[in-house]
């Protein structure tokens, strides 16, 4: 009998440029982008489409960010940032991530994202179309 | 008798396309700019620069941020956003901050970021020299 | 008989650590922002407003850009963006535009921006409203 | 006889949220950002690191930047992002950049960027590194 262990979904990002600062070191708003792009990718497993739901006037966004940074990163560093769902309520996404660092595995930082589906006329927090949750409900470990 | 009341500290920012995303709102990344642009400005009116600091191998750092979103900004807007020394330790100032729309004070996000000194070599915390610290003190309300 | 020498429209900014990178100066793309913040500010002064013409699904979008740096700004600096307008088009704007440290008029950056009116839908190139249009016309120099 | 078609550098970019606007499509300056990472991992091909650069007090700086848009990108979209070294002077190298859909080829955007290599304490213009050199001409086509 084997013992699966699920990998965690992560993505690699390089530290460019762009996302440094003045102080030498990775500017600290660009670590939610990077944070945001793993989320993307994540749902793109279950064939979401942050584009298509903006055809049908759906958008997730943002309502709770909170981040600790614990280690800054550097030009030219490879990151592994990783995006777990916490949880899936009617219109809103709880997500857990982690940036660490790919060559020793140090953790910069930890954030956990409230995302709300909303309209995007209204912004109002409407459900979760169907067929989109049943997607992502594939993303959240089962109890055992 | 009359009773003072201390005006908050703010900062007005309008919204380019810079800020925005396909949303049609400001991507809520960028609330993070804004308030990190009012803490700035907040810290010159005691003549504190982060360019002469880094000169002195010292930096502030975010060490945690909190931020809460409500309601979208959109293009043309002109926001404030306030900046509220919450608390001074050795090392680490607290800041609570808010913006709002201009026009009707509308509350559009709520952020609590920690800011750290630490070296800029070894990036390890710092006592905030005094003469620093000195300004800084007299961001906080006294006690009555 | 005296001379008027119409003085060109600018704006301040100040930079932040946000428009930064880890060579210590204004991260160059950044310049770009600034000067379509002058470009908007400008149409501003004839009334003209970005998010009114969306909900028209109109949009102006960069055509071609020219920049050249000539020098770098650092963190804290003030900068003076400066937005010509050098030719009015059926659907073109041919933008000049200057960026100098406030403190001693050093020239850091200049670029030649032109503008295209296009339907937010097709992405195509549509005349500029004439309403529009009349605005812009007062923003460039009359013949002599 | 087989005819050897060099394949030109390029690689692929997704679109983020973080990189579009509120017209809905990628925001012109961030093809600026795409165009610097693919300089960066062509560099990157012949062993060039930016932070080992800056920690001998160079780096790499664009002088002058020529863009053409010529179709919008939007959300969701995998882009490919070309470098090709056009030239390499003393201390300054041209690079041609294009960028396209990579669903279909069609031209998005596409630039002209002059690096020059500066001192990062003087700013001034100083000869590339010979051994930085050497790997840079290995990127140039030889002449036939």
């Amino acid at each position: 009998m084997s013992l699966v262990i699920k990998k965690p979904f992560s993505i690699p990002v390089r530290v460019y440029f762009e996302d440094t600062d003045a102080g030498g070191i990775v500017f600290y708003i660009n670590y939610l982008k990077f944070m945001e792009r793993a989320r993307t990718e994540l749902l793109r497993t279950v064939h979401f489409e942050s584009g298509e739901m903006i055809n049908r006037h759906l958008i997730f966004v943002v309502a709770d960010a909170q981040v600790k940074y614990h280690q800054p990163a550097r030009l030219d560093d490879v990151l592994e940032v990783t995006a777990e769902l916490e949880s899936v309520g009617r219109s809103r996404l709880i997500f857990t991530q982690q940036v660490t660092l790919q060559k020793n595995n140090a953790r910069l930082c930890s954030g956990r994202i409230v995302v709300a589906c909303v309209n995007t006329q209204s912004m109002k927090p409407v459900a979760i179309p169907a067929e989109i949750a049943e997607g992502i409900h594939r993303l959240v470990d089962s109890p055992v």
